[in-house]
């Protein structure tokens, strides 16, 4: 057994298929000097191959993933558009007369090995990016195969020293069992996108191998553990059969779940919706028996473009959305650009601490004109279903006045126009910063629903970005500011008669349950992944009992034990699922 | 009159003298092939009186202003030790026998031409610091004379397109007084630094002026609202007289206060203490009646070396401090580096939020060697004076404990060492992070005192990065949702019987003082410049008058009102010095 990192859940067994490295063979032939300009004509051709390719992964990604994931391709994009990078190449074309694959080889170096010299997290990132589009430049040139996969007949299990965004592209999750690389981490781009994809993944195994694997070697991967066995023998094998058997069933289990109504052993019941960002997403969640989407991230409508969506193009997917989800709440979140979320063709400023920046309500208030486009949107979508809007980054009483003022003009604007809207829509705000906590009496006064956005709550409070690898575990979600955070807010809400739901990953954590049912929260979103999961904890969980654990987590003065006592809690259910306690 | 950015406070009449730019007329020559050993040889020792330079300038830069400002040269060292801005010099001379001066020339040319083309800021920045430092580097190859500044018989407002750090280091402060920039910000460097150093400062004046500014026209700068006057009439000249003079006089009879207790008029009495990053400051600050250190930044002993201070070293600073506070108490804030602070012999890695990030107390407590080191030092020197010791970034109570068990083992080792210590030294923590407001109450039962550190709070609760231009003016320490932090973390220091003190810039800002009235808070720590300021205010207000106020400011829930209802306090009291209010 080799230890490595569990950076995706889950049990996979099967053959090794270990992915060869990028190799190419160059032309050794100069060009002539009067065909320079066919070979100027290669390399653009080259190139715009390589970004139509590039357009194309990304759609596909942006998908099955999301959006947030698929961003990475936009800077492999810019690349191709860099012109530091395309004059090199350019350059030794046409002063030493190489073939335009050499010179893009020559120049990927140059620029590799420059930006690793400069010792610097921030360009080594690039250096990685200029070699990912430099292969898929120099592929299209030599008209090389792409890397070859086992057939697809045949599923393995994935062995690379690191996976690029572009190779994880091309995967088709139906035959990649697991994966297996040696670099990486748990926020590496490779184990996000597996998460995403639901394939497990262990990484971290460089320098853990006394040998390298070879393809057609059996794998055992353990991703809930981190575990990898190579060659494992009889009884491993038997073991890990009937615990990946285990969670295959319990997910075909789960998914008879998708119609029961979330109410826990003793009747308290719960609406758990879904966190969407894609109408692909949303399917998904109505599959999984979502009662509403509680976050709808329209930032997907925003991206891969080359201009701001149309109030048309807006309204048409709102209206469809709405309709989908029938008389089920859709709650449409605007605009939450900046910080690490960007626009092909919306410049943002370079930022020192982007979470600290210019982003969301903040860049809506400042570009009226584009957040009105989609007040427009939204509103007129709202006769078609029951939609609500919701502002997120909400850090001030005026800002919400002025959104609601800007609305308000939108509306009359839809009066003139005769268009028919909701005229009783329920607006919404995002508690997510500490100050709208500290001041959730006020802001209460103002909306007509509070959404308690945990992540970006934890990382404020706590001054952690989560995405850092060298402080990440210091994110707690259950820190006793935290809890007391949400309980502020939940105690505001309820105060002044507004309703109150929970959209952060917190909602999707089973262990958090407790939590909610002693606050008396109802209204929980989720990623459509987490709902099932949730509904199951919910059907198995005495709300009384719940309420008891919650109250020691709400006293507790450290992060770990709340959650050792949430995950105890959780465990002791899932080992007596049937009997154990009573309301 | 001419608009501008008043990016330094204060007024300033004097001649112009326009700062002309730097240019070179370079060797046509070519070096002889043999002569290339020579040519590096001339490169070396220009690069080694170059560093020289830096490190001197950087050394007087930090004593009069601070480590903070200073960094900024750490930055052009590092370029100078650069691999790849080198291998581009030194292949220029060897392929091309070019001299060194061209050489420099052209890779300086090369790389400002490849950032600026990259449309990034980041990489913009550096196009600047390699246009300054190789500029630096040039002068020196050429032996061509600094830049002729005025002699320094006759003062001046200094004109230029841009200030360098570099040319902003060779100033006198003494004669320039006040500058003019075209370009630049309130947050650019050479604002910052004018601010530190007292200069007026008015910024921004590009495509304002309808011909250039001669020297030798007399100019009128007012840095409070960003005016400039170029050859300005009689009345104006004299009106602006009258305001410089009255600013002087204020400056002159405010130093009379320093021996003068800080009370209110009804009696209520303050106790005023220094923040402090060197000795340098402390003896400003003591020059400025400060009753003690409320921060002790002990960055600067970490800065401008090639390693970590030594335990004796560090020891000597501050037994002296100590020793020249005497019997007031001095805090001493253990090493807050990370974020925008960075040292040269030890790498951090670089971070998308860096204020988020690894910095402060997870520095230390990762680095154990370091911060016994820093420990040791504190606690042998605690026996020469009223030493007191706090840990910044705290955000749990698991960290406090962390801490303070380092501490008993440091104490363990010194008894066994023989060593003596205050064994009674008393332990108090910043509170910064929202988190640590939320769990006040845990946190007072761990330590001895408390410091609210407005700044970074402010930052976090608002999500706000105050250097950050685009949002900055959201950067509100009188929003309702800091204030109510304050008296949360003001409520559980009394309720627990401990220490509370604010070493935040709010401390120093002479309206906020009828807020530490109303909560009871008498202890509070600001720059040496500020002392006398905020003495004066207190000494002309009535308690029981600003209580009233302060209560106003509390129900608020607008920053902006809050503000308003200060600053109108203030100037009420201005404008009615002497007979104005009573108990």
């Amino acid at each position: 057994m080799i230890q490595g990192i569990g950076a995706s859940a889950g049990v996979a067994i099967g053959k090794a298929f270990v992915l060869p490295n990028w190799e190419w063979s160059m032309p050794e032939t100069q060009v002539n000097p009067v065909d320079l300009a066919k070979e100027f004509e290669r390399l653009y051709e080259g190139i715009r191959t390589s970004k139509d390719e590039l357009e194309f992964i990304k759609k596909e990604f942006r998908e099955v993933v999301g959006p947030e994931e698929s961003s990475i391709f936009d800077a492999h994009l810019a690349i191709l558009d860099d012109p530091v990078f395309m004059s090199e190449i350019r350059g030794i074309i046409e002063r030493q007369y190489k073939a335009a694959e050499v010179a893009v080889k020559e120049a990927i170096d140059h620029f590799v090995a420059m930006f690793d010299l400069l010792d610097d997290e921030y360009m080594k990132e690039r250096a990685v990016d200029i070699k990912d589009v430099g292969n898929r430049l120099l592929k299209h040139l030599l008209g090389a195969p792409e890397v070859t996969l086992p057939s697809d007949t045949q599923p393995y299990i994935l062995v690379a020293k690191e996976l690029s965004p572009s190779q994880l592209a091309h995967l088709n999750p139906a035959y990649v069992l697991g994966i297996v690389t040696m670099m990486g981490g748990m926020t590496s781009h490779s184990s996000i996108m597996s998460r995403a994809l639901g394939i497990p993944l262990v990484a971290g195994l460089e320098s853990k191998l006394s040998s390298p694997i070879q393809t057609g070697e059996l794998l055992i991967i353990d991703g809930d553990n981190g575990n990898l066995y190579v060659n494992p023998d009889q009884a491993t094998t038997e073991h890990y059969s009937i615990v990946r058997d285990r969670q295959r069933e319990k997910r075909q289990q789960l998914e008879l779940l998708s119609s029961v109504e979330a109410q826990t052993r003793d009747g308290v019941k719960l609406r758990l919706a879904g966190n969407i960002s894609s109408v692909k997403e949303l399917d998904l969640a109505l599959k999984y028996g979502a009662e509403g989407v509680g976050l709808f991230r329209t930032e997907f409508l925003y991206m891969d473009r080359q201009s701001f969506p149309t109030e048309e193009e807006q309204y048409e997917v709102y209206k469809l959305v709405a309709e989908k989800v029938g008389e089920h709440p859709v709650v449409i979140r605007t605009l939450d650009i900046g910080g690490d979320k960007h626009l092909d063709y919306f410049q943002l400023p370079e930022e020192q601490n982007p979470f600290l920046g210019y982003r969301a309500i903040r860049i809506s208030l400042d570009r009226k004109d584009m957040f009105q486009t989609q007040m427009t949107a939204i509103l007129r979508a709202s006769v078609h279903g029951n939609i609500k809007m919701m502002f997120p980054m909400i850090s001030s009483v005026e800002e919400v006045r002025e959104a609601k003022a800007v609305l308000e003009e939108v509306k009359k604007d839809l009066d003139r126009r005769g268009i028919p809207y909701n005229r009783n829509l329920q607006i919404g705000i995002m508690i997510e910063v500490p100050a709208a906590v500290m001041i959730a009496d006020f802001l209460a006064e103002e909306v007509d629903f509070f959404s308690i956005g945990t992540n970006d709550l934890v990382q404020y409070a706590l001054a952690v970005d989560r995405m850092n690898e060298q402080i990440a575990h210091m994110y707690h979600p259950y820190h006793p500011a935290v809890l007391r955070m949400i309980r502020m807010t939940v105690e505001a809400a309820k105060a002044a008669g507004i309703g109150i739901s929970v959209c952060g990953e917190l909602a999707g954590d089973e262990r958090s349950l407790p939590l909610w049912l002693e606050l008396g929260v109802s209204d929980l979103s989720m990623s459509p992944q987490a709902l099932l999961k949730v509904k199951h904890r919910t059907l198995n969980t005495a709300a009384s009992e719940a309420r008891r654990i919650a109250k020691l987590c709400f006293r507790s003065r450290a992060a770990e034990e709340s959650e050792r006592q949430l995950t105890q809690f959780l465990d002791k259910a899932i080992i007596q699922p049937v009997v154990k306690g009573d309301a």
